[in-house]
Formats: C-alpha cells, structure tokens, sequence
C-alpha cells in the first residue's frame, strides 16, 4: 500500500478537497499509473452529490490520461514512461459470455467500476481518477496513441466511448442520417465520430447559439428543437441522445424512419414515459447503451488517432474541480472540463 | 354500390348486430371477396368498444379468409373460386420508401385499415370483415394455400403476421432462445412460429393451468411469471411480449441478455414507465411492431402451409359475436374465436 493525492467528497454534496488515501501496491497484472489528466463527466456530478453515502469519501473521475509509473512482474507489454489511458471501468469476471465476447461492460457479474465500485482485491470502495495515482490491470489499461494530446484525450474514456460503441453498433455510416441531441461532452465527440464515419450528421439543441459550434464539430445540419421538429419527420435512421435529460420523446420517434434507432447515451435521472405507439408506428427501437467493452476502446482511440479526433476541453487545476463541477450543472462548458494533476 | 350485410355496433360499447350497408363495384384492380371466415382481435375488442364516435356504425374483423367472388379487368391471377386471404391493412401509398420496400404497414402516409380508415375511393369509413363480402385491391389480397383450413388460417391474417414480423426481423432460430409472454391469440400462434423456426421457444405465462398447453403448442420449458422471474436472468435473446397488458418490465429485461430484444406486439392502451437503467445495463432493446408488409404476410402463410401451422380456433355464428366478445374480454378462449360467415 502506498499513500496518494486525491480530491474526493467527504460526504454526498460536500465539494471534493483534498484527501491522502492508499493505492494498493500492484499485483502481477496490474499497471500503476501516474494520472496526468482526468476529464469532468456529468456522472461525477451526480454521484458526487447524490452517490450511496457508504461510499463517502468519494474521489470521482473515470476518464484518465497518464504515464506508466511502474508494472506488475506479468506486464511485458508496458513501461515505465508509456502513455496510457483509463476509463469507466477497470474489471470485469472475465470469464461470462459478454467478457469473452469483449463486452465488459456488460459483464454478467457486473463490471468494476473505476470509482464508487467495488474493488476485487480490498474489497473496499474503489477510487477514481481525480488523483495522482492509480493501480489497474493491464487488461483495462489502454495505450494512448502518439498522436493524441492527453488532455484533450481524457473525455474520449468515457464521452468517447460511450457515443462510439452505439454508432458501431447500429452501423453510422454513409448512407445513413444520425442526429445527435445535445451538444455538450458527449454530443460534440458524437457530432465529430458520425461525421468522419461518413454519416449525414445533424446537430439537434435547444440552442440556437449552438448551431455554428455544432457545424465546425461535424454536423452536416442543425435543427434547433425548441423551434420544433416539424419537418423532420422519418428523418433519421439513428437518433443518439446524449442529453441526460428527460424529455417528451414522442416528436423525436416521428423523426425516426421505419426500423430507425433512439439511443439513450445519457441516462435520465427519472423513468422514461412513453407512448407505445411511438414504437409501433414504423417499427421504432429504443435502446440503452453504457460505456463499452476493451476491444471497442482500443477501436475508437485508433480511429481517433487516425482522424485526429479529440475533445474540446478546458483545462483546470484540481482546486478548479468544485468550480468545474458547478458550471457543468449549468451547461457552461465547451465542451469538456479536463483537471490537469499537478 | 350493392349492398351487403355487415354485423356492425352502433355506436362505441354497441353488441354488433346485422347491418345493410354498400360496398363499392370493383375497380379494375380489385378483387370482390365472399368473405367465409373472420378471427375476433382484441384490437376489434377494443374498437368496438373506444373507438372514434364518427366511425361508427362500425364492421370490425381483419381476419379474413374466403372466397373470390368476382375480379376487376385488371386481375389476371386470380378467378372466381380461388380461396383468399384478407388481413388488417388493404391500403398503402404504393409510392412512398417502405412501400416500395415491402413494408406497406409503415407506409409514410399511413396504411389503410381494413376498418375504421378512410377509404380512398369513396372517402367514407372502411368496413371489416365481419360481413359477407369486403372489396379489396388485389395487391392486398392474398392466395390462400391448398394446404390451409379456411377458419383455422383466418387468424394467421393478424395475430399471425403480427407475430412472424419480429420473430424473422429479430433473427428468432436455431441457435436463440425466444420467450412469448402471452399464451393467447398471438403467443400460441407465436410459440408455433418460433418451435417451427428452429429456436429454443419458452412460453412465459401468468397461468400455470396453460403449461400443457403452450407445450403442445410447441413450448420447449414454460416459465409462470406469477412465481417470479428468478432463474431467468439473461436467458432470453428476443421477448415477445403477446399480452397487451402494461406490466413492470424490470423484471423481463432483467431476463433479455445483452443486446436482447423486447419486442412489444400487443399494445398496452396505457403508457410504457421505464428505468431507463433496465435499458442500459447489458444495452437492450425495446422495440414495437405492427402488423406486416405484404411479402411478409405471402412469406408466413407459405410457411405455415409447409409447416402445418394454423390457429387454434372456437367457431362461432355472427350472431355468437357479442358473446364471443365478451369472452374473449376475459381471456376465456382457447386460443381464437373465427366468425364463421352465413
């Protein structure tokens, strides 16, 4: 065990401060990373203020740049000095369907999350990414491409994935239409994969003083939805909503060709109320998505690589972190917090 | 205009009694169909009963078999005394991508119902099949196989293309495992569908009584929802859910493994309430369906005529219709009352 720099809540709701706590020395698989960058994603600002108090202290942050301070005897293929990443998740049983298919996190014991999971090997709470430090198994620890900026390549661990495993998943491409609802962390990455995976992309926000931002990110259009959605009737084959928020659904299914896909990216805090026959009418499909499995990862920091895709982000130190979080409740971000450790 | 006698309701919540009302002459693409059978829907269930004040007097069925009475001077491939097939939509745009795709029941400007839609000819209220005879374009008119009862295949026109429709979109064969909630008007149809399809094919029932039964139809295991759906976790690739009830759905996606399928193809009159989380962990699926194209319908009636396949049908006189109604309003029939005509 070795004593680390956190900035973690003391309780639900308190703003996270500065917190020494342990890392466990590394196993035979583990690599310990000297996290340099960690990007501000819209589920630390709900675990932060509303996470099951048992798991209080609490060091959010689940999208990590870093370089490798040390390997475990097993790990040949890291060293000291690389360039890594860390996302979401950092464990999985390993041995379920969906582990073996590459599908992690969807594990069937439930995958361990980076932060306010349960950690395999203390069994205590795990602790994330706004840290100096943090030991993962090699199995979840990614190379970081050269050509990627560590800052700006943080939120691609979460706001990445999370938007490229599903437009892999239901085939964004050319020849078909995605719109992405909201254009914040996750929809500015979304907007910039559909557009270089070929696809007729179109921005949808509440704001029309997005529209300009939306197009140099990507989008092919942009439909201002607080004007309404007519004219966009059986418009797309995919709609990815990357908002979190809940909303009347029903004008978004019309949108929606035959077959067409609703993805929910973010997750709404209340249950979603639906119309059945938004889903019947031209055979619609609402679907979840969270995170995604290792092989995805390492499929989309290439492809990034290969596109010279990053996020837009705004860099702050760690005492920036309760300011960081307070402006993201309000949407005041373009379009990603990154905490640069010291 | 000639007359023909219809057994319709009044006015919403009416019993159907005997009504002389006029169908159209044949155009030169239509076909006049002496309709000998009818199958009772719970959506005719439901029309009769809530069904738009203005629509009524109103003939429900969509469920038609008999046969061809007469022929327009454009229909070439059928002739008086050819069996045929009439289901719940017999009218589309012709014109618009998912007509032209085979899918006339998304048709963009919306299929016409077989009852209470617009006729395009006329303009007036189209009339179902509980009647002597329906006026039909032979587009929506299908043959009939040698090897089909008449009253016995009548169901295969709703309930049955209903439920083929996602079994095949969904991928339902060997190798996947298909659980049909409902045994009923759809579910026993669907059980035939999915055992004849090569899938492992589980019924899940509220009533253990129907155990044997959804063996014989073609059930592999029967799961009685009313003790719980522990045991079931992850077991299930597509769901089809036959029962038009709402129901917590929790449990049922609990039970979809990943990527697994919900397909609603009874359509509960009330909205769907939904953690969104049962969507996003393992990344399922929920999706509707509605009736089916016409190559779709021409592709189930041949395979129910290679497989044997028809329903379970109680055959009733038109006057038996309101108490067939009503009892079928209390699920108590096993599992497809037919109107057989005079």
């Amino acid at each position: 065990m070795h004593e680390v720099t956190g900035w973690a809540a003391a309780a639900p709701g308190a703003a996270p401060a500065p917190w020494t706590f342990s890392r466990r020395d590394p196993r035979p698989s583990d690599v310990v990373v000297r996290i340099t960058h960690c990007g501000v994603c819209a589920t630390d600002l709900h675990s932060l203020a509303h996470g099951d108090p048992a798991s209080f202290p609490l060091v959010a942050g689940h999208e990590m740049t870093g370089v490798v301070a040390a390997v475990g005897a097993e790990v040949t293929d890291l060293v000291e000095g690389d360039r890594v990443a860390v996302g979401n998740i950092i464990g999985s049983c390993g041995v379920c369907g969906p582990c073996r298919a590459g599908r992690e996190n969807d594990c069937d014991a439930f995958p361990t999350l980076t932060y306010g999971g349960v950690d395999p090997v203390s069994g205590g709470t795990t602790q994330g990414g706004f840290s100096t430090e943090i030991v993962v198994d090699r199995g979840f620890t990614y190379r970081l491409p050269g050509a990627l900026d560590p800052a700006e390549a943080a939120p691609l661990l979460c706001a990445g994935v999370t938007t490229w495993a599903p437009l892999r998943r239901y085939d964004v491409g050319p020849g078909t239409t995605v719109g992405v609802i909201g254009v914040g962390g996750l929809g500015h990455v979304a907007l910039k994969f559909a557009h270089a995976l070929g696809a007729e992309t179109v921005a949808l926000t509440t704001s029309a003083a997005k529209a300009d931002a939306a197009k140099e990110l990507g989008a092919d259009d942009v439909v201002v939805t607080s004007e309404g959605l007519a004219g966009q009737r059986r418009r797309f084959d995919v709609l990815l909503d990357t908002t979190g928020h809940p909303m009347d659904l029903a004008p978004y299914f019309e949108a929606l060709r035959v077959d067409g896909t609703y993805v929910l990216a973010g997750i709404p805090p209340q249950r979603l109320d639906l119309d059945p026959m938004s889903l019947v009418v031209g055979e619609k499909r609402l679907v979840g998505t969270g995170s995604a499995g290792v092989p995805a990862t390492r499929e989309m920091l290439d492809f990034c690589a290969e596109h010279g895709i990053v996020a837009d982000v705004e860099t702050v130190t760690p005492d920036g972190l309760p300011s960081a979080l307070d402006r993201l409740s309000r949407g005041d971000v373009r379009f990603r917090f990154v905490v640069q450790m010291p």
